[in-house]
């Protein structure tokens, strides 16, 4: 599993005021722990920074990278932003996220051809947020169509079919799952990849409903997930999923998980 | 979800000293325990007694049946203990369980011949327990055959694919799943029911797999369980998972099992 480690985010208080501070020795910690609880990319947001973003982003990539030797997802929708990272990004970086929606597609797209960039692709398009197993393998389609185009390699293409709240209709919890295993079967080569906290939205005990829908979209096909790392139940489930659904000979991850201490009855 | 409760079997030892000094209300009280939390079968075995079986098959039934207004598992692959069980028991219980293993379908098939009885069926024959999808799905369409000649209908079938523990070979929980889904395709109207915890032995943190697994399962189109309805964790995931699969309409069971205490995250 690939995971995306996304606290550095913006959007959360405490990163907003360590980046208004400059407070490196915080993003720092944050990412360190990201990289150590097994992250393989460690996101980057400053999106509430309007008119200020990319110089944020800049430092915080500088800022992560000055003491993680791993990749980096450019979380951004600004061309600017992610043109201006890449610039500085040590390796290959990881985009989050371009999408059908044609404002998006017509900015970020001439920023990303040609390159060996990862691209977090959002089942998203200007008719908005997909429901149904059938649109999202439409607009996925659509996606791998036009990353081709400008020579991202299926390799580098992670759909996120873009999890919605089973709470809102019930249907939504397995129209996200049969699409995950239709577009894998569909687009062979590309990953797929969500954040999936929002399946639980509106629910009690969030976290608990998110662990067993993450067995089941890693036994649907997912390959990739942004999340917490340091949500040990969460890595301890990714962990027994993929061992349960015979990616994992001699369960040596899961016994390495139970050994970190991520597996607890 | 079919919820057979698990806890009634002599093969416990308090179970088995409760039987031996016709310590009824023990039994009563796990019996009101089980169907209290959700059991929609309660397990009743006696096996550990040779000989005696059948007396205390049949006065499990009727100590059960006082006090619990549900049907019963009877559980034993002797032919004349399911059969004195069935004579005192009310209302339509259930075979635990049939085999393709010679012997045993021989001596149990004529008792279940013409009757209403549920029937959990392994996918065993005398070349012993399948590994592979492919083999399971054959026994299941051997178990199907017999079963309907002795007119049993497709929905009183509940096949038990067999749990094989994912310590010893890394491939046996997906071709488990696969062979669910699998066996529910091929055989429209059968239900797919089994005892999972056998998953997770020899691993540890067994609880914490089978959880996972169980959602996983449910989702390949499990319908059935064998387990202990006391597990709250457990009995919470199984509602999680409906819920995440898109059978539980406003996440009613899901809810439900939230206000019960049952889902903690």
């Amino acid at each position: 599993m690939i995971i995306v480690g996304e606290l550095i985010n913006a959007s959360r208080k405490k990163i907003k005021e360590a980046i208004e501070k400059k407070d490196a020795d915080y993003i720092k910690e944050i990412a360190i722990n990201q990289d150590k609880a097994g992250a393989s990319y460690v996101d980057v947001n400053a999106g509430v920074f309007v008119g200020q973003e990319p110089e944020y982003l800049v430092w915080l990539v500088e800022t992560v990278q000055s003491v993680v030797d791993k990749p980096l997802a450019l979380d951004s929708p600004d061309p600017k932003a992610i043109e201006a990272a890449m610039k500085v990004h040590k390796g290959t970086p990881m985009l989050n996220s371009i999408s059908m929606e044609k404002d998006r597609w017509a900015k970020l797209s001439p920023v990303i051809a040609n390159t060996d960039i990862k691209v977090v692709s959002l089942c998203m398009s200007d008719a908005g947020m997909p429901t149904t197993a059938v649109d999202r393998v439409k607009i996925a389609g659509d996606l791998v169509d036009g990353l081709t185009k400008i020579n991202i390699p299926l390799e580098n293409i992670y759909i996120d079919p873009l999890v919605q709240p089973v709470g809102t209709d019930y249907t939504f919890g397995i129209e996200f799952l049969k699409a995950v295993t239709q577009i894998k079967e569909k687009f062979a080569g590309v990953h797929i990849m969500c954040g999936l906290s929002n399946i639980s939205f509106g629910l009690p005990e969030r976290k608990f409903l998110n662990r067993i829908f993450m067995g089941q979209a890693i036994m649907a096909g997912l390959d990739g997930a942004i999340i917490d790392p340091l949500d040990n139940a969460m890595m301890g489930t990714i962990a027994g999923a993929v061992a349960l659904i015979g990616k994992d000979k001699g369960c040596r991850g899961y016994l390495k998980a139970f050994r970190a201490g991520l597996v607890k009855a």
